[in-house]
């Protein structure tokens, strides 16, 4: 019987969780949350993550440890890895945390990406916004998600409102890049080195949250975008899930960040895909063989964000499958989503609209 | 947040649980084994079944009981019942676990059935032998299940034994049916009183397990199935899933007998089916639309019997979702099952083949 750490206690361990109980694995999570929806199903370390008796708790109790968010204090993962393997390796972490050093190992890989400039100082954004022009985008290189730490520059005016918000911490610019369309690709590498990749997602923000994602199994740039996420997996000795947000501009694939785990463009694949990216991930920390990315049907995601709609109104859908994570409703907060998938294009796009509109006129 | 009891512990609560958290729900379980494995997930009241206190802290705690096995003691039920709704209601529960009554129904709602007969003393078991002819099934009326509490009668000699092994209780006889096969029809009803049907299975078992189940979508019997299952859930104003196992005898169609619950032959519902068995079940206990039963792949599952084989091995084939139950291995126990299902028969057939070599390799 194999028992698998997971750090942060979130719906993506939830859903991890919900994922690797069939598969006779038990789980122990950490999470300082009291009510940690992620800990249905799984032994619940209720401690902060940089209690070393707890992480040395949760080293003790498992076979392997993983992740399910970016923010984890880096000598808490170094103090993990010390005791018990940890996948994907803390390296990942260590990069991705940093906006700066993950945008190096892009250009390093020969990934095509906007132009980045590290800022330190009032003087430097100046001198860097002066190369790229404005609009821009200035961002913390730390500690962002959903749209946060970021400020987006328009006028000459915002360069010093902009500095007063963040410059307490380092930080880096961006060009303002005019996509067309934002995709992310999902993929999965085994500990012997397999990757397998799903259909690429085409995703939909609003004030930085993800709304919606659906498949797109045919999309012209799945190819080149699965090339870059080998080339990170590969260089990275990645073990686990992992996802890279990228800009289609006109003919352009731009690679925006990666995320060194499951990730919520990918919550599709729970019902739309042969294996979803939850189990994948379970089986590849779990030195398991990989299941089928295959996914033949239209396929897309719904998030609740803020508030969701009833229970009976989400279920009434025919092509629908709810996913409540259990988590109280809170403005801007992700509490659940529901995935859509049909074999039938037209039957899909009505019930994803009708599934749409639900979702839109909670939120909040 | 709506809180279902589940009287019972085994896999079939499990799977429950497992299709229940994702909408939202919170699961109370009650069972007297420490180790219960549909617990997980679940909060866990660890008590006998006729544990008066545990019964009324459940029926608190829940705002509606379901069960998942057939032998709760009747008073126990009563006991719940009377505080908490229970479904499918325990008038199914009363009917079906006592095959006298259960097969009287079945006759009084014109559904075609073998021949059966009462017995209460040898001297009535040496007269209904005469009326049916040898071979007969002799079966105690109550606490079945698996092949347990049942004696083939080949000879006239083994009506002695067959008294002397079964005969403390009451029991049945029934004519011994040469079925060409075994089938079973998996329904379920809303609260509101709809009935959907998933594609009939068609069942194989070995020394009265079974080892296999695989659906049918096209079956020439599947009508008349859906037909008889329908009039017991109206008769039993029934909430909840129901399966309904059935013989094949040329081109006959007679009820063996049904379970009020979820059912192993519809397994393969959980990655076959739009809606699982369970979600739909959990769906109809908590009052909520029911889901799609549709099917349209290949779909099968077949059993792990005592012992299964590695993890590894099973996922290893490409269409195979592995379910370990997480219970100890012991000869003649159900411990896991494995569903295959693709769109493409012939890597159907052949997933499903390897599968079944594995499990029979290390069945016990």
């Amino acid at each position: 019987m194999i028992t698998i750490g997971i750090v942060g206690g979130g719906q993506l361990a939830r859903m991890l969780v919900l994922a690797g109980l069939p598969l006779g694995l038990r789980f122990v999570v950490l999470d300082p949350a009291a009510d940690a929806c992620g800990a249905a199903g799984a032994e619940h370390l209720c401690s902060p993550f940089d209690d070393r008796a707890a992480l040395d708790q949760l080293a003790q109790r498992c076979d392997v440890v993983t992740y399910e968010f970016e923010n984890i204090p880096a000598e808490a993962m170094a103090h993990l890895a010390a005791q018990v393997p940890v996948y994907p390796k803390p390296q990942a972490l260590a990069i991705s945390r940093d906006r700066l050093t993950e945008k190096n190992l892009f250009r390093e890989l020969g990934i095509d990406l906007p132009a980045y400039f590290a800022v330190d100082s009032k003087a430097s954004l100046e001198a860097v916004v002066a190369l790229t022009g404005l609009p821009a985008v200035l961002k913390t290189r730390t500690l962002g998600y959903d749209g946060k730490g970021q400020f987006v520059l328009r006028t000459a005016a915002d360069v010093d409102t902009a500095w007063q918000q963040l410059g307490k911490v380092p930080l880096i610019l961006e060009g303002f890049v005019p996509f067309d369309r934002e995709i992310s690709v999902v993929a999965v590498r085994s500990r012997d080195g397999e990757v397998r990749t799903w259909p690429i997602s085409e995703n939909v923000h609003q004030a930085g949250i993800l709304r919606q994602a659906r498949s797109m199994p045919e999309d012209a740039f799945a190819q080149q975008a699965g090339v870059y996420a080998r080339r990170i997996l590969q260089r990275l000795d990645y073990v686990g899930v992992m996802a890279l947000e990228l800009f289609c501009v006109g003919d352009r694939l731009l690679v925006n960040e990666m995320a060194p785990r499951v990730h919520n463009s990918g919550h599709w694949t729970i019902e739309g895909a042969a294996t979803s990216q939850f189990e994948n991930h379970i089986r590849a920390v779990a030195g398991w063989p990989l299941g089928s990315t295959a996914a033949q049907d239209h396929a897309a995601m719904v998030n609740f964000i803020g508030a969701a709609p009833t229970s009976e109104a989400v279920l009434a859908l025919t092509d629908v499958h709810l996913h409540d994570y259990g988590k109280a409703p809170r403005a801007g907060r992700k509490i659940g989503h529901a995935t859509v998938h049909s074999v039938d294009r037209l039957r899909f796009e009505s019930q994803l609209a009708q599934l749409k509109s639900l979702a839109d006129a909670v939120a909040c």
